[in-house]
């Protein structure tokens, strides 16, 4: 048995997300698939991050166990000629006997990229949100940076969580031409963590909130006052690091 | 009567080309709908260059007559309201009464990427041709140089034109990242020049030209020489100017 480790990248719109469910299009169950059609054996794909229906990865990764006859190489390229064009599996390599891809993590860093043109590109509408209305960017990235710290998320997620503390190490905006990109950088997240950072980003930027009403937000832990959970399509998982 | 000029992008993938075609869906045809839909009059909308099937535009310009009730800014929002998300128009304008989409165009830049990395990321695969085999760039440079010059581009078309003789004032090749981006501006371009101009780069980067036989192709007109018409995803209309 060997232990691999591939990098991989998708366009979340048309998957129920990563995690394999019955009925459901998801990456896990399409690279099982793939990999089943390509060795005839079954075998478990386990994700650094389970990224939600809509959620879009350049950087995933997933670790698997196996006893095959091929080579790495011809593996890599087997996988990609089965897949769908949706997902591309970028490296597969050897890892680690003990090597868990969401375990052994690091960090992850994940993009959220808002349009702010009047109209936004056609050829980017799967993997941005469009947001045509005024933003006080200036608020929205001084209350960004409050995100960087270890503390109870709480106020930031959709479930209760039974240990809801992290630690953020990274947490910007910045403009790139007609876009807002917000970065930030955790081991771990909890569920719709980045996209309700997002949504409460945009309450400020429109003056619903200030950023100040962050820290409130981190003491009170109160969810309904933080901003809704923004689109899927705006996020991306960039890069998990080990 | 007043004269109206738009700027309009769209994501060519699902459209049979600009040019309006009875059963086909294409651009002119979903923008007249459009017109019609909003301002209930039947309008006629000439775009500065007919892109091909899967060609994309994110600086197309177009131009139509009309008497309507509604103001530019209501007839802009409103277009946009009724048009299929995979066409924006940007913006909307009272033109000169004699402005020709097409004639009054000073010149057209095109760009073309290609994917140079083994896989493809998955988010760009609709607007980027993939080319994971080696390829000599320093060559196709020097190649790409050569195409700026006033001449008979018939060597470089798909269609025998009566008049082929075109002026190219820009011809480059640039890294960028894992992608090769192939920009060219003339005030106008033979069918497929474009295509088959990056087909022609292909076959130097491969070694099957040399950029000196360029110069030959120019001299010969010898079309089945020069490279295939590359594919259309990698090409976008990015700018007209007047």
């Amino acid at each position: 048995m060997k232990t691999y480790r591939i990098v991989l990248g998708y366009d979340g719109t048309d998957f129920r997300g990563w995690q394999r469910q019955p009925g459901d299009r998801t990456v896990q169950g399409v690279l099982e698939e793939a990999l089943f059609r390509v060795t005839r054996k079954k075998v478990a794909v386990h994700g650094a991050g389970r990224t939600d229906a809509g959620v879009h990865a350049l950087g995933q990764v997933a670790g698997f166990r196996g006893a095959f006859t091929l080579s790495d190489a011809v593996l890599l390229r087997a996988l990609n000629a089965v897949l769908p064009e949706d997902v591309r599996v970028f490296r597969l390599e050897e890892a680690p006997a003990g090597f868990d891809a969401r375990r052994s993590a690091r960090s992850k860093l994940y993009r959220y990229r808002i349009a702010v043109t009047p109209q936004p590109d056609p050829l980017e509408r799967r993997c941005v949100l469009h947001w045509p209305y005024p933003l006080n960017v200036a608020a929205m990235r001084r209350a960004a940076k409050m995100f960087v710290r270890t503390a109870d998320f709480t106020a930031f997620s959709s479930n209760r969580d039974r240990s809801p503390v992290r630690t953020v190490t990274r947490s910007e905006l910045r403009r790139s031409g007609g876009e807002l990109v917000y970065t930030v950088e955790s081991r771990g997240f909890l569920r719709y963590m980045v996209r309700t950072i997002v949504g409460t980003l945009l309450e400020v930027g429109r003056g619903r909130l200030r950023p100040e009403d962050v820290e409130d937000l981190f003491r009170t832990k109160d969810r309904p006052r933080a901003g809704a959970t923004a689109a899927a399509k705006g996020l991306t998982l960039v890069r998990v690091d080990y």
